[in-house]
């Protein structure tokens, strides 16, 4: 299929910089008439700095002209460093109150600030910072900006998603994946090889899933071994430079057996039909449709009880969801994955994985690993 | 010092089950006349029912004689099965509102939430789910119980400071540190070590901080490569069953200089200062200046920018924050480290860290790595 080989890249047209995107939301913030936003999530702020500390407030001034002057990090003594070295382009202020010293700073206006993010308990704390700063709730209004990535964060999904392509295929060709091993050595030679291939880390807890506990969607690998004619379900992924890659391929061991077979191609080509369906403006209930309705003709729709997919980029779990009960549609520029499943449980289970990025003429395919049923003798 | 030594454990002379936990919160919302609790903080949900699963909210109900069967665990079809099996002795409601559902089925009285936790947009929909139910901020009830250990959790933490120690040793031993390898390697091999001596996984990012990276307190492993007559700094932990152990030493690759012996002593003495300083009933505060004063008196306060430690359970970090502006004292039972160190920017620098649980008779140290120096040839 077209979309499966690499290919070459149809951009977007652009590689924001961090000034870029904080111009990006200030289109957002006076279309709103807000004179600024609190930025509390740390991803949030990462996104807009690039700063990585673990403890920060940002405030984004909306006005035209000053707004760069005016826009302010706030972190505290620990990170002064860090800041002056990741954030040159604005100011610092050190104050452990964060969130609430900015808003003193900020002084008057009309401010929104992440309702979404912001406990009850913090927010008296903004409220008591300044009685001239009306707050206003504006939640997820940077996350919504994340949701479409640029060129640059699009090259770096493409870096996590080809470190862990070229440690599964090292695992498989050195014999990582053989019986008589646990699903936590699998779990652990895998995490190793993405290290040595450029990932800083995994983007989550590898799931290494064997035999009947090939049917838990969420398997945590524990010491059991594996076994000939046994399900070998991997759901992992890199981390490169704040991104996460995510992809899941089912292997089997030794003789693969016709109920294997009939459900692995059943999700094959739920996860074929699930891609295809990607594209700008498509509902995300119909993407979700598009794979669920293939699993359901064949009678296992019960046993695919999850979304079909989620985007990824700085949190391995962010916008948009597509699922069953998802509102809203696809957008030109977003990173997702398309992940149908079936579990017969005690038995096993299947489920394919994939990260793409949504495109006009068809989406581009991140995680190259083949799709075509891997049998290890 | 005698608090070095392995020891006999003085038991708190108890092991707490999660009902046990649950009937000491209920005593602390009957003294403030609440007639339940709403827990949304997962780990909080962790401690006082066993329930990992990553989505949850718990009503506790406080009133006497029917309480347990009015306790309710919400979570959503993704974890039926898993609640049925950590969660047996309570009734589990499946509904994607979670809090709010619980706040629905409570139906009236004067319930706590957590304000530390719940999100301004999140207050909102638990406020709308039953117009009869007062919600009354009661933040940190759970964290509060948490700070004391009982002898379940100290013995899993035990476990966890044992993974470490040895998981240590054994990469010293194997020549796993020397001159030439990466602050990379390092940590990596550190993971699998303690992987391989019964971690779960890190506790948190290992540090590996080798020459110059030592003065920066919170270094992360680089492509840096480790040179002769280097400090090398190491910060990690290992998890086991949720709880977390933390341990830094700081050895010397070759010949150790004249400065770095002088700042090593220096940290070393800090520390035992600390240590000693250990007591249930001590300000927090006086703590932190035992062994803050030693740093200080010698010439090097300016080096010395952090607190001198915190609590660590179910949390990395968790109550109390031991520190200069810290308020309080320290309880029985507690679980800390004492971690002070000296950065001398641009040179290296050195810190010592421990896990402890304070007692009456003197700390109980869990991390059981030999503290004077390690020259490694």
């Amino acid at each position: 299929m077209k979309s499966d080989e690499p290919r070459a890249r149809t951009t977007s047209g652009s590689a924001l910089s961090h000034i870029d995107r904080r111009q990006r939301l200030r289109e957002v913030l006076r279309a709103e008439d807000l004179d600024a936003l609190l930025v509390t999530d740390l991803i949030n702020i990462r996104y807009l700095t690039g700063f990585t500390g673990s403890a920060a407030a940002l405030w984004v001034a909306a006005g035209d002209g000053a707004e760069e002057t005016a826009t302010v990090l706030c972190t505290d003594g620990r990170y002064r460093t860090q800041a002056a070295a990741q954030v040159p382009d604005l100011r610092a202020l050190i104050d452990r109150r964060y969130g609430a010293a900015l808003v003193a700073l900020g002084g008057r206006g009309r401010a929104g600030f992440e309702s979404h993010v912001v406990t009850v308990d913090g927010f008296d704390k903004l409220a008591g910072a300044a009685a001239d700063v009306e707050l206003v709730r504006a939640p997820n209004r940077v996350e919504k900006l994340r949701e479409v990535k640029d060129d640059s964060e699009v090259l770096i999904l493409e870096r996590a998603c080809a470190a862990a392509d070229t440690a599964l295929t090292a695992l498989i060709e050195t014999g990582g994946i053989r019986p008589g091993r646990t699903e936590r050595d699998v779990a652990r030679d895998l995490e190793n090889l993405m290290a040595e291939h450029g990932a800083d880390g995994p983007s989550f807890e590898t799931i290494v899933a064997a035999g009947a506990n090939s049917a838990i969607p969420h398997h945590r690998p524990t010491d059991a071994v594996l076994a000939d004619g046994d399900f070998v379900k991997i759901d992992f992924g890199a981390l490169v430079a704040g991104y996460h890659s995510d992809m899941t391929r089912t292997l089997v061991l030794g003789k693969i057996a016709p109920w294997q077979q009939e459900i692995y191609d059943l999700v094959l080509a739920a996860q074929a039909a699930g891609r295809q369906a990607l594209a700008p403006g498509a509902s995300l209930r119909d993407v979700d449709a598009a794979a669920r309705d293939v699993i359901g003709a064949a009678g296992y729709g019960e046993n695919f009880g999850h979304g079909l997919g989620h985007g990824v980029g700085l949190q391995i779990h962010e916008a948009p969801g597509i699922g069953s009960t998802a509102t809203g549609t696809l957008l030109a520029g977003s990173a997702v994955t398309v992940e149908p499943g079936v579990y017969l449980p005690d038995r096993g289970g299947v489920r394919i994985e994939d990260t793409l990025v949504v495109r006009p003429d068809g989406p581009e395919l991140l995680t190259r690993f083949p799709k075509e049923l891997t049998v290890i003798d």
